[in-house]
């Protein structure tokens, strides 16, 4: 009916509790998370423009504010189902974005329609925002298993899902990886932990890969 | 690494929340409902009975009980994104039970491997076993939304859900069917409700469809 | 007022939480732990099967899925309150069918009394049925102590829990008590676990008994 | 082993929800419900003073705070299942003073175990604290239940709930009760309320009781 | 000791809930405000730009994403008493300014520094930046008490916010202000409500202030 | 309006949870807390009569169970916020004596506005009483971190809190102080703990101070 049923819909990402199923000493929101990536995502360029590298301020915002904005339309798909086959991953992705555009064309009044589809889209492509995005969505992940291994959570996914967006995290050339390799990373591993979990060498032997 | 492996996953089904993102005034775990549809579908049954229908309990307690497992691998999938498109439907059906065959071929010694195939099967067959499973699957999403909209809830979600699942039961040809339009539903109908939603035009609509 | 009353009272068993005032990391409904019986059941009668033992699958479903819906009349009492004394856990027991009945005479239809009161009964008796749900049940409380003991959980209830649990098992003539004792307990043993208490040596203690 | 164990046990009614099984807008631990005792307690006592009434604070003090310590051994038995004979609600009295006996046999320090037995007695008897210990503990069911009520909640055990404790409050004999009903009960009744329920209606006709 | 532990002291913010004390039908947490808080700016200022108003994004960024981080150090000061005096007001923002910039003499890097003290200071100016956040936070007042009352919340704080967030809206001049009150605010008024109190006409006298 | 605003007041105390923002295993409500310190009190005021002491029952009842009402008006203001500066701290127990003292005047009736001032005015005073409710409320803040710490959480926060909580007992000159260090303090530390932190060394030190 307009923006305000855009508005209401947000509250919905409050409720979506991230990786579903598994034990978890804490839980955290679709919403939380999303505030979390866009924290992250400031600090991460403000260190890529300390080296120089010119921001789209008004890009970063739009493409982490929304990122998880599709979870409403089509709930938690776990990563394993989305990765299962290529074919499928591609219908996935098609599939919300059909239902981004109708949300779109349903609600959203005419002069905000354009605006609306630039914000909605993926914005993980190729640009310094983009990898921005990508590192920072990956280091919640980070966050999120770290903490739990931390507390003494045995749950192997964690330890995938660290492992993994470590890696991921390592692959991506930008200057605010280094930093994170460097100085964040390393304060990580100094915490105390109860975890009979390795975490040390796990993260080293990711580093590795 | 055995029947321990498949024991202890039973658990997760405890920390997956049905319908996700909307408000609800109360949450259901997917195991919680599927103890519901296990004790609906013995009543249900019974009835059968009651009309000379022959029941294989044996079937009916391996698919009622079973019938949500997949949940724990492809995770909760939102029934518009299922349906949007018959490809996609067939694709993500051809996923959840690649990963229970995998996990079946994993985790499942020898000896059960045919036994567990079976009862992980999909279980809404043409047959009456099979369509009681679907009218007590249909009839905790009734009981669920009626509950809610009785609570004064408004999301529009379970409007659909209780008008969906009600036009699903009346179409299956079974005489427990016809035992709760004429029973159970009437009663339902009759008590109090604070809800500012026409319940029971809703109710007569969708049997008229 | 008839078969709809009984349907709806089964969401009480969501709201009644197992082993009340412990702390726990993480808590169980008793329709969860419905729902786990249920399933447990089905396998160790299968493996029954499997030794040539016939079962009763209808028995076993209805005594399996509503072993707990007293708790919905008499509320949680205490296992130690239950076992003070011989006269009160029959007092007890008396009550808690005396309002079984009542709710059967004043709410289920004619049709259906004798079934309920069939299905209502007390199941775990010395049949193979009867005995398959004390191992299904004693096996929850089992998986719901380790779980606790694992993750660091330090009250002593879970290790008499634990304990009283497994030397119930122990002593029930069944094939699926063997295969248990000899497959399924020693892959949780070969869990990690955080806990200062010696789980195994609490084990093999158990199993001297 | 000492006073210790009896500090630490404190911590286990702040798990115990009061009315577990049916639905409600809000939860209430057996701990928060004794601090409201002993505080309005208070009050209801000031009353007494007001009229001349001499109090007993230190055992006032007593018997409110420690009012439902008991729960913490035998745990939540449904009221109807206490008062369903006089004989079983006497063993589980005897069993509840038994198994309190028992703790501060074990854990007591011998120059406190008078005082704890004496501080842990049943309160209500017929002196004026013990009078305002069940108008406090009453009135707090009052308090639940009309808030259940108020918000729209439909279960029929609140209203039993507020019925009862406004026909047992009446009927004690203090200066106390009478400001309650003259004052106290009017206010509420003049609160808003989404209730399909008439609860001025009940709530007269449980005074004409 | 680094970005590291200011990553991490973002998730405080998650465990701490907006408004407590009060009954609420749904709990939001900082974090969740704060995500919904940067969204709509984002669309605020998508409005200012189509009237040709220019906006710094990288200022709006700073400022929504991080207006509520002072909270990790002081703590949840319920509204009446920060404006209860100005003198007290005054002081407890040289507290919390206090406390921001000793966390970040201690734990931000030198290089930093600077960029943390422009991010983390008070953010509502005069700028149009500024009166965009001003806007943005007190409309997520204006939905967190609207979506309470809807659902027949009536406790008096919720009227209150809701008024005195409408009110403060209303004198801002920015083209985002009047196209909320022509377009947002009437499809809200337009929604189901079970709500005893009439929430258009508080609306209405609010606007007339 | 009267007594019944004060009853009803009392239930905000249940949804303030102590320690915001923290990572706990268990959350405490303000009530739970305030029955406990009810609790803790009278034992250690029975331990003082044994030593000769004579207490004033009455005014112990009420200024602990009082002890933090007056967090339904300030909220939970954060330690290190309260205790910055001198001033802050007087500024703001002015402000929340302001809040009670508008309270009584807007909602006690006449005949009670004095017992009202009296009961909820700040009870830490130098009188025996005033000084065990000192004791009693610290006592909580021990066995509250001492519980986290013991499972290990290690939230450098609980640390702090045990610490302080622990010297400030320690310098009260009372025989119930003497009775704790030397027969609660013990028994505690001989619980087994999952903790990487060294308990036993911080209580220690602690009492070294």
């Amino acid at each position: 009916m307009g923006i305000h049923t855009y508005f209401r819909s947000l509250n919905e990402l409050e409720r979506i509790i991230r990786c579903p199923g598994k034990f978890k000493f804490e839980e955290h929101s679709v919403s939380a998370h999303s505030w979390k990536v866009v924290q992250y995502a400031k600090t991460l360029a403000d260190i890529e423009e300390a080296h120089g590298i010119q921001i789209d301020w008004k890009k970063l915002y739009e493409i982490t504010s929304s990122h998880d904005y599709g979870e409403i339309f089509i709930g938690d798909i776990k990563t394993p189902v989305k990765h299962s086959s290529v074919q499928l991953r591609q219908l996935i992705q098609q599939v919300e974005e059909g239902m981004v555009d109708h949300f779109i064309d349903e609600h959203i009044p005419e002069d905000f329609k354009a605006i609306f589809r630039r914000q909605l889209r993926e914005g993980k492509d190729s640009s310094v925002e983009g990898l921005i995005l990508e590192v920072a969505d990956k280091m919640d992940q980070v966050y999120e298993a770290f903490t739990e291994l931390q507390r003494g959570n045995t749950e192997k996914e964690f330890v995938i899902m660290y492992r993994n967006a470590l890696i991921k995290i390592k692959h991506i050339q930008l200057n605010c990886v280094e930093y994170f390799l460097e100085h964040i990373l390393p304060d990580m591993m100094n915490e105390e932990t109860l975890s009979p979990i390795d975490i040390r060498r796990i993260t080293e032997e990711a580093l590795a890969v």
